[in-house]
Order: structure tokens, then C-alpha cells, then sequence
């Protein structure tokens, strides 16, 4: 294994001095990239998750043909629940759905939570296989979705805008609703150290839908969770929470042990320094949406993140998911204006 | 016409001294009351809109009902784009679409501005009979989309995760889409004159899609037309501004001139206090999920979220439109919880 040639993602996890910030993006290895679609359309979605080579090849295609600066796996948040023991459906353009729902104590102790180096071996495989042929050009992230947003589904059986089915849990059975989240911090905190040790270099925790929660709640069913996670994988590697609309949080978090905290647009740039210095590290938060605007007003925008961020305990990203209708040359745009950043 | 008899709502609009707050629920006329879905079952979406005794009769359910401090007037955001020109069909269960989406230049031009009196008269009577129906009982609530938000769906042509083509339209084509918000506010503010001379005694501009805008953006796109709305409508009747989701926006809004502002559950009641002091009145925030929650445990945090905001300068509401799965005995839990609020 070669010594990583570009290792900008890790010193920025550090708070080491970077010549320039680190840049990757949410999704990057997804339908807005040709190469995809054409894998798309000849594999189901969890046979290209599932096999290690064809995952191997979608983690590196924005490496190869974006110019990011780290990999992110390809995989999905709700291998957990499969790997509890719950059916997980993937229906192209239709967002998943799980058959059988949790809805009370009775399904929450049916459910697994040990094992996951041999129901997710997959992962792990693909990890192995992709920090192989990266051959140390980038880092290589490995992931997991947060408590919360696995809870959520588990719940839901399929996507919500309002989550109150997953809220009404919460709120009605709040004992079974801590144990539930506290199983699958378990087995995320399992999942992620047999990622770190099959290749990962940092690992990311989604937390979607943390911003359906107010601040109280977020603080009663969510952050108890991330910062088991962070305190149980930070000394193994770099840990990055990413509490999707909670904006709230980021004071609170600072606090967790985790290397980095990933924002959306909600915050400032300047605002979010502002709360945290540069004692951890920020990543975000440019609106997927704005890659759709002109590639020279791409680099205008980027440049002014990067003005409110610094350069410095900062990774450049989206404050969400890269959206399918991104053009390629928009998204290289966003990439080639961190890399060619000066204040 | 009488005198009204209960007037909590517009002392708290006018920051005069009340004996406790009022208390109303966004879409409190809605699918969770059995009698409105009688109503529903026999008349599709738009006459039951367009017919002033039905209007009527739904407004006032939640008055009679569940003893809201406020009545508002059964209608839908999207009769301006209908207005101006462009088919809306609603499908029960789908939501709202819009065949002819607004792509550029010569779609704004066409649209229409002016005859709203007429084309909307239907709202006008159906304010009227509403007014007179209540016999002065509580104040009535007249109500439009903000421009941003109509924009989304005149742009998209139906409801969407992200609104990244109407974003993308903002981004591509601004001098464009302030033409079109300049329009959609010109015929807002007509529109809410309208509704005032018609029986309103406030009005609420639902800016629902806010939160899918950066602080800087809103700031360009959906503040300064807010701004015109307030200056223009607050003369004749106390507006309130909801930018849902713009949890930034508060602190601007504050000096718009606006009697109250609605907050959503992503800010504490005791933040956006004292973010605004007692000269603005706060409306909010009450996370409708919390309503599937057993009756005792609403009461506990109504009290709570009264504790934060205070009894003065502030309406107790829900943080976003009451679902219809919630009880009508837990609405009604609500409500009583405020009524009976006592430090």
C-alpha cells in the first residue's frame, strides 16, 4: 500500500496548516455522472452496493474524472437495517422502502445487532478493493447514517417530509424509542471500526433528518448517539458529523470529540466560524442547487465560501447531496475553483 | 356587524396587554376534522374553495370545534398563479400541479397582474360570509403565498424535495425572476387589500419554501418582496410574516414593519425572544408531530413553550400545518392547554 500522495483531507481533520482547503462532494459518486448511468442501467442498486468491484468502480470514477480530493465509498445508509434483519427495498427512482416496520418493543429486541463483519463483509470488501486501486492518490471515507435518520426509516418504512410516524414513536414509546437508537449505535459503532479497519480512512455520520428535530429533542435522541459514535471512532480515525438542518447543533457538537462537523446552507460560512474558531474542522456548505447556475458564478460563490470559512480546519463540500441534473462541467467547476483558491 | 367579542389575537398583534395568549393552528381548518372530510367526500378541492357557504362552513369548524381564537379563511396559496393567468389542478392526496410552468422572459410577460378583485371574488365573499357569519366571535384571518414561494410552483409546476429548478431560475435568469416576484407581490398586495376591505382583520404571508433558501439568498429573493408586502398591507391590517425554515431571517424581519412573525421549531422559544425583544409579536412554534403524543404530555410542553416565549407579544400556533393524522381530541388538548396557561 503506497503512502497517500494528497493527504489535504486528513491535515484538515487535524487542524494542520493546508495550502489549500480539501475538496469533496456528497453524492459525488452518483447519476449526474455518465459513467454511472451506464452501470445503473445494467445493475440493480444493491448488486452494484454488493459487489465490491462495481462499487470499487463507482467510488472512483469522481476521483478520476472530478478531481476530488478524497473517495467516499458507495454504499447506503440503510445497509443497517438490513444488516439487523431488515428487508430493505430499492425501487430505481422511487427512494427505498422497508416492508416490515418497527413499531413497538416486540421488533426492537427481534433485531440484530452483532455480526456485521459477516452481513456487511461487502462493504468492507469494496473498502479494500477501493483503497487498493486508489493506490494512495486520496483518501478513502467510509460512512454510516446517524441513529436518528436509521430510526426514522426503520419506523417510516419509506422517506417522509414530516417524520412524524418516527417523531410519534419517540414521543409515545420514548424507553423503546432510546433502546432502539441505542441498538443501532451498537452496531454503527461495529460497522464503522471494521470499515476503519478494512481501509477507511474517516469516516462520515449522516444525520439527514436531524433537522426535523427541534433543538430539545435533537438534544434527548440525537446527539446522545453521535457522540458515542465519535467518542468510540475518533481514536481509530477522524470522525465528521453532518446533522443535516440542524443548525442548532453545531455549538453543541464542537464539543464531541469529532474532528469535523459538516453544515448545509442554512448557516453562514462566517456565522458557523464564528461559533466554533478553529478548533474543529467545518465542511460544507454549498447549495447543490447552485451548481446549476453559470460555471464562472460557480467560482464567484466558491470563492466567497471559502473567504467566510478560511482556508484553514475546513473541507470544501455541499451542504447536501450533488442532484442528479448537475452537469459535470458544473461540478469540476466547483472542484477546480477550491483547488485554484487564493484569498 | 358586532363587535368582536374575543379579540386576544389582535391585542397580542398590537402588543397591548392580554389576560394570556391566543391561540389558533396553522390548516386547523383541515383534513383531521371528520366534518371537513364529509365535505371533502362530496365537493373536490377547488369548489369547496370557490363555493363561499362551503369556504364558509369549513372556516368556521375549528372556531366551533376545537375554540380557536381565530378563524382562517379556507382557501390556497396557489389562487394567485390561477389569477395571474396559469392553470392549477389539484389532485386529492397528490398535491398541487401546474401544467404551463413559467420557463423564462415571455411567460412572465404574459402573466397577469391586475383584476384580482374579480377574478378572486370568491375569496372576497367567502371572507365576507365569513365575517358575518362569526357574529364577531373571533377575529378572521385572510391570508397569500409569499412571491418566493409562489415562484417555486409557478417555476417547478409542483411540490419538490429541494426546488432546485427554481433555484436554478434565480440563479440563471435574476433579472428575470425579480421581474416575476415584483409581479406576484403587485398582485399580492392587491390581493390583500382585497381580503381586508372584505372582512379580514389581519393577514399571513406563508412563506413555506424559505427554508430551502441561504441566508443570502433570501436576503435577494424573498426579503425585499416580504418588505413591500408589510409596508403596503400594514396600514390596514397586522401582518404576519412566516418564513418557514428561515431561521436567520428573524433578526431582519424584525424592522419590517410587520406586527408578527411565525417561527417554526428548528429556534427555542427563549432564542427568538431574545432575538427580537418584546416589540414584535412571535407566533409559533409548536412541532405539529408533538400532537400525536399522548394529551398529558402536550399540556407539558404547551406550558413549556409559553414558559420561553412569554404571555405577551406572542400567539401560541403550531410551527407548521396540523396533519391529518392527529386527533381531534389532542388539537383540542392544544388549544385548552393555552387557554388555561398559568405561569
Amino acid at each position: 500500500m503506497n503512502a497517500l500522495q494528497n493527504d489535504l483531507l486528513l491535515k484538515a481533520l487535524r487542524q494542520e496548516p493546508v495550502s489549500r482547503p480539501p475538496v469533496w462532494m456528497m453524492r459525488q459518486a452518483g447519476r449526474y455522472l455518465p459513467d454511472y448511468i451506464k452501470l445503473r442501467n445494467k445493475y440493480d442498486f444493491f448488486t452494484r452496493v454488493q459487489t465490491p468491484e462495481l462499487a470499487c468502480e463507482i467510488t472512483l470514477q469522481p476521483v478520476d474524472q472530478v478531481g476530488v480530493d478524497a473517495a467516499i465509498i458507495f454504499s447506503d445508509i440503510l445497509v443497517i437495517p438490513q444488516a439487523m434483519g431488515l428487508e430493505v427495498l430499492m425501487e430505481e427512482g422511487k427512494g427505498p422502502s422497508l416492508p416490515q416496520v418497527v413499531r413497538g418493543k416486540a421488533e426492537v429486541e427481534a433485531l440484530r445487532t452483532d455480526g456485521v463483519e459477516e452481513s456487511l463483509a461487502y462493504v468492507m470488501n469494496a473498502l479494500a478493493l477501493s483503497k487498493k486501486e486508489l493506490n494512495g492518490r486520496v483518501p478513502l471515507i467510509g460512512f454510516a447514517g446517524a441513529p436518528w435518520t436509521i430510526l426514522c426509516y426503520m419506523v417510516e418504512g419509506k422517506g417522509s417530509k414530516t417524520w412524524d410516524k418516527a417523531k410519534q414513536f419517540l414521543y409515545t414509546q420514548p424507553e423503546v424509542a432510546h433502546q432502539l437508537l441505542q441498538k443501532i449505535t451498537d452496531i454503527t459503532i461495529n460497522y464503522l471500526k471494521a470499515q476503519v479497519v478494512a481501509g477507511a480512512d474517516t469516516v462520515q455520520v449522516f444525520d439527514s433528518w436531524a433537522g426535523a428535530l427541534s433543538p430539545e429533542d435533537f438534544s434527548i435522541f440525537a446527539q446522545p448517539y453521535l457522540l458515542q459514535i465519535a467518542k468510540a471512532i475518533q481514536p481509530l480515525a477522524p470522525v465528521i458529523l453532518f446533522p443535516k438542518g440542524s443548525w442548532y447543533a453545531l455549538d453543541a457538537l464542537q464539543h464531541s470529540g469529532a474532528s469535523g462537523i459538516g453544515i448545509d446552507w442554512l448557516l453562514t460560512p462566517q456565522l458557523a466560524r464564528s461559533i466554533v474558531g478553529n478548533n474543529i474542522t467545518l465542511q460544507g456548505n454549498f447549495d447543490p442547487a447552485k451548481l446549476l447556475a453559470p460555471p464562472a458564478q460557480i467560482k464567484k460563490w466558491v470563492k466567497e465560501m471559502i473567504d467566510g470559512f478560511g482556508t484553514q480546519a475546513y473541507i470544501a463540500n455541499l451542504g447536501h447531496g450533488i442532484t442528479p441534473n448537475v452537469p459535470v462541467d458544473h461540478a469540476k467547476a466547483f472542484v477546480d475553483a477550491v483547488k485554484s483558491y487564493s484569498a
